[in-house]
């Protein structure tokens, strides 16, 4: 069995870019790194395990993409610029068999890091039950990290991109919906390859007065940015962007939960100024993002969904009690 | 079952110190820290898996203790203040029974982490086999931090505190050894709650030329760092620095591999100018942490332990050799 020191060298050591700011990485106690003077130093730890998050066969090159990617979304919803990373991967063995997967892992992992001008520094290696965590570090300037906790009365709240692709993905992968082969490959790339909207968040800096990532569902992510922020929201069911795929799903099925309660689409949800709507959209303009409103923060307590037909649901359950409805309760 | 979102605010909000230097702590996408102007970050992960770094059944006050021991001792192996830690969880479930092991998890994480000075500032809560991952991050001026590579031939080899304690324990726990009772208390606590060296890798600064912490065993962690620094070492088996329940298990066993081979110790060994032995003395007493001179950097590439009748041996196997061989090699 190859042991851990050998696996860090032949696989990790020059598996991303070489940043000036890194004194000293993978091979010793620590890593040592130079933050920028005067910067704020903004991290995020998540970890992922086969079975829960993933299923254990799920292509290794993806799964390192995608672990990176978790953790960058959550520097893009605080507006911080990535720089380093640290990656422990726990592992059933060493083996041939494991190398393999590891050397592709690797492979999705550093693509996504070079595109990022992140190094990845340090991390542990293990023998255990398949799993993954990913430390993400980047710095901000001093006091323009967009929290959770920001968002003002009348705000206007936006997302980028669009919501239910993975949602939907998963759906198919379970086999509890069948998407035509164009929809599948759109949504499975959305499942697999989030693109964390790092240059989105940095340009919000300032902007945005509340940002968080939707990772566990648009409808519990709005709930803890309006707790964070002691505010409710209203959303406009009709302004929420869809894509082809889901937008046919919604149609054959008229299920409008799909959008708001699946996790893992990677989006920013973030709340600013109406008065800002103009450089809002030069910026999704400028970064050939899609960007949408899709409702206002209220002095409510509540966080409510008004369908087209006029009908409003509650939003105010978090992504455990969605998983386990069947429906949501709506009232006129 | 209680969601990820109320184990964190119940257990971890309040669970440590409270630093200036946090601009926001748990429960945002990131942790903003302000490291002081012009230090260098010194960061380190490690991950402890259920059933292969601890029984399934250890007490989970001790291995809160232990987890976060673990990630300071890399800090004091680099000579870094302690500052900031990140916590990921995989839990079995989030029921009564795991809420009652988390709460004694954090008491015993907390009560070292106080010690230190040190912020629990964020992390992940995941549903999975037992695992528990921490990335400790400190701070040291440039130029400071004691690595792997700067030992020097005929620098003088020392470690603190006494070697293959923890290495007995584990004997004793798996019933390859009966020690008597007052022994079994004093191991027990070296494998259950061990003492990271902080003040003493902060002291050992612009002295020690190259440091690493004890965690795979004396052979192995001098292995490691003479293969950085492209020397070799001699150590002297009777100046090895051992506690009376070892010494005894010596005596009766005749086995000097236990002290050499025997990991988790979390002991620093390090090498120094022979100049600069009064001066290492002199912390050693300030402190109250025992450092023994265990031998000399030599030129050749091997690392050689001489037994007490003269016979050497090379120590030049990592952990995993050491675990599957019934002896060491010897030769006059």
């Amino acid at each position: 069995m190859v042991g851990e020191s050998d696996l860090i060298q032949r696989y990790f050591r020059h598996a991303t870019t070489a940043r000036d700011d890194v004194i000293l990485g993978i091979g010793d106690d620590c890593a040592l790194l130079q933050p920028p003077i005067g910067q704020q130093l903004a991290v995020s730890m998540d970890t992922l395990v086969a079975g829960r998050h993933f299923v254990p066969d799920a292509d290794p090159e993806d799964l390192g993409h995608k672990a990176l990617a978790v953790s960058l979304s959550d520097l893009a919803a605080m507006g911080a610029t990535p720089a380093w990373v640290t990656l422990s991967l726990t592992l059933p063995t060493a083996d041939a068999t494991w190398q393999a997967w590891l050397s592709c892992f690797i492979q999705g992992f550093s693509t996504l890091a070079l595109s990022h001008q992140v190094q990845l520094v340090g991390g542990d290696t293990t023998c255990g039950p398949l799993s993954i965590t990913v430390q993400a570090h980047g710095y901000v300037p001093p006091g323009q990290a967009v929290c959770r906790s920001g968002a003002r009365i009348n705000d206007a709240v936006y997302v980028s991109g669009t919501l239910g692709d993975a949602g939907l993905a998963l759906s198919a992968q379970q086999g509890r919906y069948v998407p035509d082969t164009t929809a599948q490959a759109c949504i499975q790339t959305r499942l697999d390859r989030p693109a964390p909207r790092v240059a989105l968040g940095c340009a919000l800096r300032q902007i945005a007065h509340a940002a968080i990532d939707v990772s566990d569902g648009l409808g519990a992510d709005l709930r803890h940015l309006c707790t964070a922020s002691g505010v409710g929201a209203q959303i406009q069911a009709q302004h929420l962007p869809l894509s082809a795929p889901v937008r046919t799903y919604v149609a054959q099925t008229r299920d409008w939960q799909l959008p708001i309660r699946a996790g893992d689409d990677y989006e920013l949800l973030f709340t600013a100024a109406r008065a800002d709507q103009p450089r809002i959209q030069q910026i999704a303009s400028d970064l050939a993002v899609p960007v949408t409103c899709i409702g206002e923060i209220t002095a409510a307590s509540a966080v409510v969904l008004t369908l087209p037909d006029g009908m409003t649901c509650p939003l105010d359950a978090g992504y455990d009690h969605f998983a386990n409805s069947a429906a949501l309760p709506c009232q006129r």
